[in-house]
């Protein structure tokens, strides 16, 4: 058995999301005068290696606390996908995987980008998932859709709401990191925090390997 | 497969170790006026169901980020141990389950504090591991030891350094919800997030169940 951390380090602040607050941690705590060292975090929901919720982008939609534990653990692909910055997925791009895009599926995407996490260009020259791409897998009918990207599309507002629609329901793990140690197959453990009503959450993505 | 949430909700204005910061959502993007819902959170690292490092009473120990992550995933255990509210968690109580105690398991103590959780007491009137309990927990060398109590003992000091020393180092998960859904054997699951150089931090702990 072998763990691969999929999530990349959360540093006092790390960039964010552009809007988003700066993650910013604080030793509140200190074991000369407290007798024992403690902390406080200030962070957005979608901080870092994270995933989003339905009620991200549906008032009506699912937040965290109503999405079945299930969603978040099972069975795993991931695809590689090599990208450059700016670069668009397309849908004959993820055709070539169909075999692989079944219905309740866990499929991860290996675009590269996860080496360009801390830099500026990060947020800003991301590769991008196209609306028919979008589409495509809304169709297929995944249950978590993960990548290195930290949001499915540089304009992000409509695959974000054809992924996260009522009819679909997929979970979005964005930023994942270290994607290049996978094996094509492994269980994907990516559990929420337990935040009630919430649109997202950061989360320790971790690869389970046999 | 079944998984059982073994956290408790964190909820907005939700109380903290005394001296904590109070857990604060609050939400920032609104779908109306930014395309999206967001949120912002403050919390303490010791916030709700966590895990301590042992940083949390060592200034040379181990980090979040210095823990291997089998520490937090792998074979475990649930004990009943009831107590009512002050009493204490003797080594008596623990030796009747002393050939569970092995070297590197993974333990969590079901006392019944759990149904405490939300109500004023559940920080003043936990039930306490004695000294001797803690020591006798260190001999046997266990490497993870959940508890429904939000710390080992009341009196937590002494407690947390025989438990977090560089000698035993073992991880401390506090304030587990829902262990009467518990089989008595399960997989743990419980990994915190990616804090660089932190003390502690909230987690989703589940378990497993086959």
């Amino acid at each position: 058995m072998k763990l691969i951390d999929l999530s990349h380090p959360l540093l006092d602040g790390a960039p964010a999301f552009p809007g988003d607050p700066i993650l910013t941690v604080t030793q509140c705590g200190r074991l000369a005068t407290h007798d024992c060292n403690t902390a406080q975090i200030l962070m957005g929901t979608h901080q870092g290696t994270h995933l989003d919720a339905m009620f991200h982008c549906f008032d009506d939609g699912r937040a965290l606390d109503r999405m079945p534990l299930d969603w978040f653990y099972g069975p795993a692909r991931c695809l590689r996908i090599p990208k450059q910055p700016n670069e668009l997925i397309t849908e004959q791009d993820l055709r070539r995987h169909e075999s692989f895009l079944t219905r309740d599926s866990k499929i991860i995407l290996n675009t590269g980008w996860h080496y360009q996490f801390g830099k500026s260009c990060f947020y800003t020259d991301q590769p991008s998932l196209t609306v028919e791409a979008a589409r495509y897998l809304a169709a297929r009918g995944l249950r978590l859709l993960g990548m290195d990207m930290p949001s499915p599309a540089q304009q992000w507002v409509e695959p974000h709401r054809i992924l996260l629609s009522q009819e679909v329901e997929m979970v979005l793990v964005e930023a994942l990191a270290n994607l290049d140690a996978l094996p094509a197959e492994f269980t994907f453990i990516g559990f929420p925090l337990n935040f009630q009503g919430c649109d997202g959450s950061p989360i320790r993505a971790v690869a389970l390997c046999l």
